[in-house]
């Protein structure tokens, strides 16, 4: 069956949460994508979100350099969330750490989990 | 430093999207929680999603038995996305099978990842 990316379920803003997660397993960042923006993330294999605060296209590592490349494209069952494994260039986060999951809540503490990259 | 949940940023409707990740680092869903879900998954280590369709708690497994223990609860650098890394009873899926994320798009087509449970 040919994938019709219209048949995925975008909220009432046209948005669908997006996972990237390494080939590792690591999760990465989740950030958002509207229709176009998946259209582009499967034809040009370079993963593209939707910026809600800039209300532009957002293509990952274009500015930082920290790119995305596809390396799997999946959905959930409700196809209201996409899982992208990714090959990631650096660190995803802003914070310039790997992965945005970087802090945990143990024994009702917040714990650093890890370091910005150098 | 102490965690507050109510630092963390609830989308306009009250909500949070929660991946669930296993220890094999499997995605297996992503759910919703409020504020008030927050604080029963980190109390009882039972994970507890807000279910928008029912507009009622949700302690996973607790009607089909294929509950959540949570192993470790993290959040993103924007405090907008949490991540949990659970022990997982039997298939995440409503189908049956071990995640949602059962579906991958390759060369353009439908790909089925896994197969339900038996």
């Amino acid at each position: 069956m040919r994938f019709d990316p219209t048949t995925l379920k975008f909220d009432d803003k046209g948005l669908i949460p997006a996972i990237a997660q390494d080939e590792t397993g690591d999760v990465l960042m989740v950030a958002w994508m509207n229709l176009e923006a998946v259209q582009k993330t499967l034809e040009t294999r370079k993963v593209t979100y939707w910026s809600r605060s800039r209300q532009a296209f957002w293509i990952k590592g274009e500015t930082s350099g920290h790119a995305q490349k596809l390396l799997d494209f999946r959905y959930d069952c409700d196809a209201d969330c996409l899982l992208m494994v990714v090959e990631q260039e650096g660190p995803a986060c802003h914070t310039n750490r790997r992965s945005c999951f970087y802090r945990a809540v143990r024994d009702g503490e917040v714990v650093e989990l890890m370091k910005p990259m150098v």
